[in-house]
């Protein structure tokens, strides 16, 4: 047995976002350290055959609103972005980036990236944003958006995207309890019953 | 405010399945009594551009191992039957050709097809099956299988699926309270809470 939880995510995904609101508290009173982990689903919707959520006929239009509802019914903040989805490719890079050194101020970063995107609609692909989330959390910007063209770096985010897909992660969030998968914001229920131990079988 | 809990949902839905467990007593605990409507998801997924579940990479592999799980947590029974998924033409149209007369018996077919299918992995696209699942129930099995080839039958099962997609059903299982939709097995929470008036908008 471990002592993560594996996080998996795309910082475009809403029910990662609302997944995100919870992970750290749900793997600490499990005893357990959440492991946050960004990947690329359009690499994963290119291997499911997916099309994004929004983008579904009836399923978009199911989506917006219950990501709404999901929204009031847990009492965070919630605005629908404008471009939405994007490829956060910058954010995520930025992450791996960060992570190497610090990962208490990579989950910093990414908290406040989905805030930004999701709770304030801002533009998460350009770097001036991003260098507005980086700031205030002591992160030197410049230094960031330098690294994050860094060949190493964009090659770090397609290696984690594609062991992400190794491991079966099929959708966002995704998390994984040693080596058990489980998609969807809807099953932090099964994680924390996975995490006591109560597995059924 | 209505005194039902619609419960929209297909034959070849392992979701579906699991949710139909729950579905009665669902709504009984809430004063409501839970209205069963099964339609062809096939339509929907015309609709959406989805593919089933289980013929997509990746998800594939992860539902069938989470419904095997899920069956575990549940303490239900469960198969994956062989051939899976179908077209659960025959079963949708008994249903309603039951509904027409008596609820609470195609209700009972509903549940006995759904056990046949994923408890005992038999092909309900069977007359035979049908029928055997049919006689116990007190239906009369020659009587239902002459009744779902006519064609106000027939037609009766391509309205009902129109009118679910209408309605903005976009999976199985689909709960709508109140004109309210909920997608998911895993949304049995919020359908709960909808009902208990607990809406937080």
């Amino acid at each position: 047995m471990s002592d993560t939880l594996e996080f998996y995510f795309d910082f475009t995904s809403p029910y990662g976002y609302f997944a995100s609101l919870r992970a750290d508290a749900l793997a600490e009173d499990a005893g357990r350290r959440a492991v946050w982990r960004p990947f690329m689903l359009g690499a994963v919707f290119k291997e499911t055959g997916n099309a994004p959520l929004a983008d579904q006929p009836l399923k978009g239009a199911y989506c917006r609103h219950d990501w709404e509802r999901m929204a009031k019914m847990m009492d965070v903040p919630w605005v629908l972005p404008d471009p939405f989805p994007i490829a956060a490719l910058a954010a995520s890079r930025a992450f791996y980036w960060l992570d190497d050194s610090d990962s208490d101020t990579a989950k910093d970063f990414a908290k406040a990236t989905y805030h930004a995107y999701f709770s304030e609609g801002r533009d998460i692909r350009e770097a001036d944003v991003l260098a507005s989330v980086a700031a205030p959390l002591g992160i030197d910007p410049d230094q960031m958006l330098l690294a994050i063209s860094e060949p190493a770096v964009k090659q770090r985010l397609k290696d984690e995207t594609d062991k992400a897909i190794e491991r079966g992660v099929c959708g966002s969030p995704f998390f994984i309890v040693d080596g058990e998968g489980f998609w969807g914001s809807d099953r932090l229920w099964m994680v924390k019953k996975w995490m006591a131990g109560k597995r059924n079988w």
